[in-house]
C-alpha cells in the first residue's frame, strides 16, 4: 500500500501544485484537507473538487468556524492576547485548529506525513510542525516550498505543464492570510519600513479618516465570554463577525508594526482585526471593573507570556495549558456590560455595568455618602513605605 | 524659635487656607512652596505674593518644568510607562519633583514638617509622604484635609472669616490636576461608571470626532531621548509641549478608565495626555525596530513593574533605581526617526528609519536578494519543539 | 443580648488573660476557639476546660490537623513554596485554617468580632485580619496586645489578680509557633544577627553534626500529592509527620534567616521544618523529571509569587485562587517515586522513577541506542541565536 | 593563502585528533588555542607543544583564570545564578571566556572558521557558536564530532594511524568538564536516573558523611564582590580557590540533578562546586540583610532569567547586558561580613554584620527599646487588605 500524505489545502495555486509535486517527490498518495476558519472566498465544495481534479486521492473539507471561535479565539479574548502589545494573533490562532483537522485526517486515512505550504522563514511552519508533533508525535512533516524548493515560478510552470484547473496569473503583490479573527497582509513595497501603507492593502476595514456617523454598541460578557451585543444573544462567532462588520466600517483594528518573528528576524506586518480589537478592548475594560488589583497586575504578565507562546507555535504545550488554568480562573467574575463608541478608527469604552463590579461608589465618591475611613491612611502609608524609608536612611548616610 | 512647616502650595483655595489652618493647629510658622510643573494658570509671582498675604512667613516658587521633563517624564518615556496599560502616570510623575523641592525648602528653612493638601483616600498622599520619607526620613508629614478635617465648607468659612485674598466660589464640579505631561479630571457625575464623559471635561485635547486636516510629524530619538521634531532640535520639554499642541489639536491622548488605586479601591478617571501618548507611541515603535527580541520581551515586564512602582509612590525606592539600570541599558540603541500621522484621535506610526535598526531587508524580503537560509528551519523547529513533543508523547499515552 | 467576641485561643497565658481582658474592655461575651494544627502540647479537652475556667461563655476545640495538611500544606508542597527561597511558610499556612474555624464559630454564635493574640509588628496580625475580612467582611477584628496595650507584665498581673488557672512564670526566653508543618522560634539573643543559634532553640530536629546512620526513604507522589512512603500508603498528614520524625532525626530542615516582614522591617528567624523540607525537596526533584522545560521555568516565578502572597496573608485572595489554577494544572503529571538519603542535615535525592517521566534514556545517552539526530542542531543554533547575532552585528558597528 | 581554522584545544584525545581531521576535511591550516580556566591537569606549555606535534600550524595558550573569575564568575555570584535553582552554571560560564580568546585568535591569525570539540546534542555547542556569532558574526563554526562524524572509535583509530603523541586508552567512563568554578560529570551508569552516584565520581569534594571538624569562615563583600576571607584580602579568583578547598573538604557543593537542556531533552548531571555554592550562599545571606524587600523580590526573578540566559548560551546578548544593569545596581549596598560554618556537606550562615544593614534592632526587638509604632498597623492592614476584602464581599454574594 502506498504511503499517504495529508496536505493542508487552500484551493490556491501553491497548494494545488503541491498535490502533484508531493506525489512526484515522494511517490505518496496525497489527501487534501481544507479547513474553513472564516477566510471567505470560494465555497468548500468547489475547493474540494479542485483538489480531486489536481490529483488528490481524497479531499476533505471542514467548516471549523464555530470551533475556531469557541476554542481558539475565545481563550485569546480571555487572555487579552496581543503579541508585542498590539497583534491579536490572527494567523497564530488559526494554525492549531487547522493542525487538529490535519492530524485527524492523517489518522483516519493512515497517512504517515503531513504537508503544508509554508516557506522556511516564517512563523507558520513552526506552528504547523510543532503542533503536529504535539498531537501526533509519530507523523512526519514536509513543506514543499521549503524542502523541495518549490518556488512560485516553478509552481506556475508545473501548473501549466500539468494543465491544472487553477488560474496562474502573475504574482499578486499581496501575500494575505485571513480568517474570522482578522487579516494579515505582507507586500513588497512595505518591506521598506519607511513606506506607509496605502488604502489598497485593507479589506476588513474602511478608511478611518472618512467621515461617517459613530456607532454605539453594548457588549455583554459572562465569565469572560461575549454573550450578547446590544442585548441580542450571540455566539462567540457571531460576536466576532458582527463586530468585524461594525468596527470594520469605522476603520477600527488596523495595525502597522515591525514584529519579532520566532525565527529571529524582524518583519513588517499589516493587520486588520476589527472584531478582535473591539472585543479585547471591551473585555479589558470589564476586567478593570471586575478583577481585583493584584490579580489584574499578575494577569498582565500571564497575558504577555500566553501571547508569546501562541505566537511561537506552542498552543498544544504544557505551559499553555497551565496558563489557561490561571486565565480561566481569573475570568470567573468578568461578567457585565460594556458600552463602546465605534468611530473614526477608535473603539472607546465610555460605560460599564456589572453585577460583579468591584467599583464601590460609596468608597470612591468625594460627595456625601463617602464610607472610606481616611484615618486609616496614615498607618498604611507609614508601613507601606517603611522598607523604602529604612533603605533611604541607610543610603543617605553615604 | 517656632517650629516651621513647609507647605506644598498651589495658590488655590485649599492650600491658601492651609497656611492659616496649620498655623492655628500647630502653632508653627508656615513656609509656602509652589512648584511649576507646567500646570499653567497664574504666574509664579502672583502665587508667591498670595502665600505671603495669606500669612506665610516665607514663600518660594520654582520653575521646575525643565527638570520635570528631563528627570521625570523622560524616564517614563524610556520605560513606555503606562499604568494598567493605559495611564501615562501624569500626576504620579509630578509628585517626586515637587517632593524634592519641598524637602530642599524644609532643609533650607529648618522646618520639621511638610504639609500637603491631599485627601486621605487617594494615591497622592502616599506619593508625597513616602517620597518625603525617602529623601528626608526625619521629616514629619501632615495633611490638613485628612488629619485636621479641613473640609471644603470649613475652608471657605475660614477664608471668609480671615478675609483671605482668594475667590471662594462654590465648588468647581471638576477636580483637576494638570502638568506638562497631562491632565487628570475627576467629577461627580463620572463617579457613576455608566455615564460617558462630556466634551466639557477636556482642555488639552480637541474633540477627535471634529473634521480637520491630518498632521504628519517626524520624531527623532537618540538613545531613547526625543531630540528633534520634524528635523528641528528640541529639548524633552519642548517635545512634550509641541506634541501636546499638535496631538491635542487632533484629539489624541484621551483616556477614560476605571483604575486600581494603591489604597485598595477602584476609581473612575479621565485623563488627557496628548504629548505623552504621542511620544510613548513613537518610542515603542522605534524600539520594535531597534531592540532585540528577548530584551524587548523582558522589557515589557520591567515596564509594567516600573509603572506600578511609580504609580504607587515608590519613585525614590531601591527597586526603581535598579529598574532604571535595566531601562537605560535597554535604550542604548533606541535611536532613529519615527513618522507618525496625528489625526482623529489616533497617533499612527507609518514609517521608521534608524542607523541602529535590527530590521534586515535582505533577511525579511520574499523578493530577490533574500539571504535567509531556509534549510536551517527544519532543525530549528525540531529542536525548538522537542520538549513539547516529548511531553505530548507522554500525555497521549494517558 | 450581649455582644460576642470569638477569641483565637491557645491555652497559654496571653490568650487566657485575653478572655477576661476583652470582656472588661468591651463588655462582650468571649467565646474561645482552639484549633489543633499539630502544635502538640496539652490535649484539647484540657484547653477547652481552661477557657471556661478563665471566663469564656463558650469554648470550642477542633482537630484541624487533617484539614491543615490536605488543604493548606499540600498546596504549598505543590507550589514548592519557600519564601525568600528558604522558608516553607510554616506559620503563614496555619493562619488561614485557624481563620476558617474562627469565622465559622463567629457565625454559629452570632459574634460581631474576632480577637487574636498577635502583636502589632508581625505578619500574623495581617494574616488573621485580612483572612477574616475575606471570609466575613462584616466581622470586626481586635488584638488586645496591640489595641489594648496588654503587655506581658500586665497580663501576668491580671492573671494573678483574677487567680486564673494558668502558670505565670517569668517570660520564657523563646517565642515559639509550631504546627505539623514546622516550628518558628524567636528569642532575644538572636535579635543580634551576628549571634549564632544554640542547640537549645531546636526541638523538631536533632543536631545534624551528631554521628548517626543515614536513613534512605522512597517517597511516592501522584499528581503532586505524596501518597506513599517506602511503599506504604500515607495521607498527607502522615507523610509530613513521618518525615518530621525521620528527617528531624537527621537534623534536616533547620533555617536561620533574616527575613522581610510584610510590615516593612527585617527580622531574624529560626525555623525547623524537617518534613516540609524533605517533601518539597522530593517534589522538586520529581518535577525536574516530569515537568516540561518551559512550564518548569514559568512555574518557578509562579511559585515565588504564591509564597509571597501566602506569606503576606493573602491566602483567600483572587490572585491566590488563580495561581492555584496554574499550579494544579502543572502538577497533573508529577507522579512517581523519589529515593532520598536523609543524613547529616541533608536530604539528598539520588534516584527517580516515573511512568510520567520526560527523561528519555535514548535521547540522553551517549552510548549505543542514541536516537538524537545531531544534524538538527546546526539549524537550531543558527536560528536560535539569530536575533542576538543581528544585534551583535549592529553593535559591533558602533 | 590557505584557509585557517582556529580550534578550541584541550590537549586531550578528541581535540588532538581534530587538528588533523579538520585539516583533512577542509584543507585548512589549524591553529590550536588552549584557554586555562582552572581546569588543572597538564601545564600549558606541554599542551602547546602537543598541538604543534599533532600538526597545528600555530598554537596559543592563555591563562584566563583571573579574567574568568573577575568577568564571568563574579557576575554569577552577584546574580546568585543557579539554573533550576541549583546549578551554578559551571560550564556555561566558561564558554564565553573561551569564545573571547578563540575569536581574538581568529582575528589575529586571519582565520575564517572556529572549530570546537562538542557533540551535537549538548548545550556547549550552542554556547560556543552563538557566542562566536555574537563577537564575530562573520566567522563560521564547525564541530567535527557533530559535523564530520568524528566518533570516539574513529578518533582513536586516527590517532593510532597518524601516531599522534597522545594516549588512546579505552574510553574513560567519565565525561568531565571542570574549571575553577566547579566540575561537571556525566557517565553511563548515571544515565539510569534511578542509580545513585558513587564516591568515585567526585574529585573537588570529600564525602560529606565522613567525620571531621567543622570549619568556620568569615567572608567579606564590598558591593557584592567577595574581597576578604577571615580578614585576609583576596581576589575573586583566590576567594573561589580557597573556598573550593575548604568547602570541598567538608563535602559541600555536590549536586545530582535531572536538568533541562536547551536542545529540548532532559539529562542527568552530577556537579561539584564547593566554592561557588559557598560564595553564593554567603552572598544571598548578605543580600537578605542589605537589600530592600521589593528589590529583593524582583531580583529573584531577574536572577532566574539571568541564569537561564547564560545556561542557554546568550552571554553576549542584549538582554544579558540589560539584566546586568539591574544586578549591578542592586549590589551597590551588598557590603559586609558573613560568618558561615562549613561542615558535613552544609554551608550554614549563622552571623551577619554590615555597615549597610537594613536590619534595625530597635524596630525588630520585642524587648525594651522597641521603636515600632504598633498603632500604625490597624490602618495598614485595613487598606492593604481592602481590594481583597471588596472582592470577597462580591464573591460571597455568589
Amino acid at each position: 500500500m502506498a504511503e499517504r500524505v495529508v496536505l493542508a489545502y487552500s484551493g490556491g495555486l501553491d497548494t494545488s501544485v503541491c498535490i502533484g509535486w508531493i506525489a512526484e517527490e515522494t511517490g505518496a498518495e496525497v489527501i487534501a484537507v481544507a479547513v474553513d476558519v472564516g477566510q471567505g472566498g470560494e465555497d468548500l465544495d468547489a475547493i474540494r473538487q479542485r483538489a480531486l481534479d489536481c490529483g488528490a486521492v481524497e479531499a476533505e473539507v471542514a467548516d471549523a468556524r464555530q470551533e475556531f471561535a469557541d476554542e481558539y479565539c475565545l481563550p485569546a479574548i480571555k487572555a487579552n492576547a496581543l503579541y508585542q502589545g498590539q497583534y491579536p494573533l490572527v494567523s497564530a490562532l488559526s494554525r492549531p485548529v487547522i493542525v487538529k483537522h490535519l492530524v485527524a485526517a492523517a489518522q483516519k486515512h493512515g497517512a504517515s506525513t503531513v504537508a503544508h505550504g509554508c516557506t522556511g522563514k516564517g512563523n507558520d511552519q513552526v506552528r504547523f510542525e510543532v503542533g503536529i508533533n504535539s498531537l501526533a508525535p509519530g507523523l512526519k512533516c514536509i513543506a514543499p516550498v521549503r524542502d523541495y524548493a518549490m518556488t512560485r515560478d516553478k509552481a506556475i510552470a508545473f501548473a501549466e505543464a500539468k494543465n491544472l484547473p487553477i488560474v496562474t496569473t502573475k504574482k499578486n503583490p499581496y501575500s494575505i492570510d485571513q480568517n474570522v479573527f482578522g487579516r494579515a497582509v505582507e507586500t513588497g513595497f512595505l518591506e521598506d519600513i519607511w513606506n506607509a501603507p496605502i488604502e489598497d492593502v485593507y479589506e476588513y476595514t474602511q478608511n478611518p479618516a472618512d467621515p461617517r456617523e459613530a456607532d454605539e454598541v453594548v457588549i455583554s460578557f459572562e465569565a469572560g465570554v461575549p454573550v450578547a451585543i446590544d442585548g441580542r444573544k450571540v455566539t462567540v462567532l457571531q460576536a466576532i463577525e458582527e463586530l468585524n462588520k461594525r468596527a470594520g466600517a469605522q476603520g477600527i483594528g488596523r495595525l502597522d508594526m515591525v514584529e519579532d518573528r520566532l525565527v529571529g528576524i524582524k518583519s513588517r506586518e499589516i493587520y486588520e482585526a476589527p472584531g478582535a480589537i473591539a472585543l479585547i478592548t471591551a473585555h479589558q475594560a470589564l476586567e478593570n471593573v471586575t478583577v481585583e488589583r493584584e490579580l489584574a497586575r499578575y494577569k498582565r504578565q500571564v497575558e504577555q507570556r500566553w501571547a508569546e507562546l501562541v505566537y511561537d507555535g506552542l498552543w498544544f504545550s504544557p505551559l499553555k495549558r497551565a496558563l489557561d488554568g490561571f486565565v480561566n480562573e481569573a475570568n470567573q467574575s468578568v461578567s457585565g456590560d460594556i458600552r463602546m463608541v465605534l468611530h473614526g478608527g477608535r473603539a472607546v469604552v465610555n460605560g460599564r455595568a456589572s453585577q460583579k463590579s468591584l467599583y464601590d461608589f460609596n468608597l470612591a465618591t468625594y460627595d456625601t455618602g463617602d464610607t472610606f475611613d481616611q484615618s486609616l491612611s496614615k498607618g498604611f502609608i507609614e508601613i507601606f513605605g517603611m522598607s523604602s524609608k529604612i533603605a533611604a536612611k541607610r543610603d543617605l548616610q553615604g
